[in-house]
């Protein structure tokens, strides 16, 4: 199946306590389809960057088997820009510098091809904006869509009614309390389908993350890694090995929803372990199912036969 | 295997949002040994309690087929009374009264029987009185200790020493974190092991427990509650769920520990969903299988063969 993904691509600069990357390959957008492209091909790009855009990203991205038709390029504004630096524990981060430049002024239109894209992915963007996509998708089977606390607080009505528009929400766990206005994971999730979406994730970050469908929850873990250089872009990257899966198996029972969670999980822990983007820009395919592997036997317990 | 249980037997007063229980059982080694008693009989019981004890406690404990000849009953102390109140989110909670009572002068004698346990479960306590307690022990199969912040922080040379005599330790993130002096959950686990215990199990309450022996890592997850009434004894609880089926199984294989971490996870999680101790009072057997079956539908995930 296809997917189309539609969301920022920017040049981050990325501070944590292992070190420095400048105007590295950022956005949710770039993180998500990069990701996603490990597992369906060709993944529809909707996004815009600047006149200062690296050529040889463009060529990456290409490289990944993502077709950027729709990747608008503006020729008098700059490429969005988000300097960040993390704590030590690397669960808090500031944001010293936000320049949205290109991006402030993202409002695509749907070529007719990608408007027949079965599988849909929206990476975090103002509702409003998220709501224009949606309009323009003919006969979607999944729209998926993040957001964040930002619009939760700033935009709450416009993002209620892009609930009753998409599929499957995957949102923070503090996002998700936000939006619920309840504490407890189990009854926020309720709430929040309540809201529309009959499929949710709750990301909780270090802590992995939960799958609600109906009455069904499936736990999946982060994978206990030593040594996390940089989150920025976990939460995409999680998104895209999701989609990614989905779109290539076009298969939406709760068993497979669950190993798309897994192949998330698996993507956003081998993201971490670089700066940046530079976890996934060239995974062989036997790492990524190691990962997987690994999260079968770190979590999976067999019952044993008493005498 | 037999189980020699030794900790605090308390009567808690207990405030959550959702009510108040006064001087209701409590105790690390009460809710230890209740909980392994599904598991494996008897369980020896070593402890204090003053005068005030309820006789109705002495005769449920027996009920549960806990020796508790190894408990002494003060003639002139009432017994340990703790008075907790949590926050609106069960994750913090302050503590109003601590009365160590008859607990205060409590140095036990391991009797001659209770000596020769093969599996030793020692609940929270000094780490000068856990060394000499475990000196008493013959020839025991595996000892598991829990410690706190309190001692880390007051009594770590004891603590140092203790650590070598132990082979599983069951402490919490913060705690793990401290002990170590490492932020990174997997590489405190390294450098705890190189302490001594050759398994460690670090909880992180809501977000479930990670095992670690050698290079073997499995986590457990939380079971997902709606309804989460009073958390007090759940890290007893679990540890009595652990070692319960490791004395019920003789078998310290790592498949076998993933397996005590579910049954210990399972009780927990039956636990708080009661105040104080009620959640483990009686349960049926069935319902002990059907929590666990639950966390393997919320664990457990299966590939699909790709056409």
């Amino acid at each position: 199946m296809s997917l189309l993904v539609i969301g920022s691509l920017a040049l981050d600069t990325i501070e944590t306590p292992f070190g420095k990357a400048e105007r590295t390959l950022g956005g949710s957008a770039t993180f998500i389809s990069t990701s996603a492209s490990y597992f369906v091909n060709p993944v529809r790009l909707v996004g815009i960057v600047g006149y200062d855009f690296p050529k040889e990203e463009l060529e990456f991205l290409k490289s990944k088997g993502i077709d950027i038709s729709g990747l608008e390029i503006s020729e008098n504004k700059k490429t969005f820009h988000w300097h960040g630096k993390y704590d030590f524990d690397l669960n808090t981060r500031d944001t010293l510098v936000t320049e949205l430049n290109a991006f402030e002024t993202f409002d695509p239109v749907i070529s007719e091809k990608f408007r027949k894209s079965e599988y849909v992915c929206l990476g975090n963007l103002i509702p409003s904006l998220q709501k224009k996509i949606i309009k323009q998708i003919e006969n979607p089977k999944l729209i998926m869509c993040d957001t964040m606390n930002f619009w939760i607080s700033g935009a709450y009505d416009d993002l209620l009614e892009i609930l009753k528009l998409v599929n499957l929400l995957v949102i923070n766990d503090s996002e998700a309390r936000e939006l619920s206005k309840e504490y407890n994971l189990v009854t926020a999730a309720k709430r929040i389908m309540e809201m529309g979406p009959q499929i949710l994730i709750i990301k909780k970050g270090e802590h992995g993350a939960l799958l609600f469908k109906g009455d069904m929850i499936f736990s999946a873990p982060a994978f206990p890694l030593e040594k996390v250089f940089d989150p920025t872009g976990a939460g995409d990257t999680f998104a895209g090995g999701l989609m990614g899966w989905l779109a290539k198996t076009n298969d939406l029972s709760e068993k497979n929803l669950k190993l798309a969670v897994i192949y998330g999980s698996t993507m956003a822990s081998l993201a971490v372990e670089k700066f940046s983007l530079d976890g996934i820009r060239n995974l062989p395919h036997a790492e990524i199912m190691s990962r997987f592997a690994e999260f079968k036997k770190l979590t999976h317990f067999e019952e044993i036969s008493l005498v």
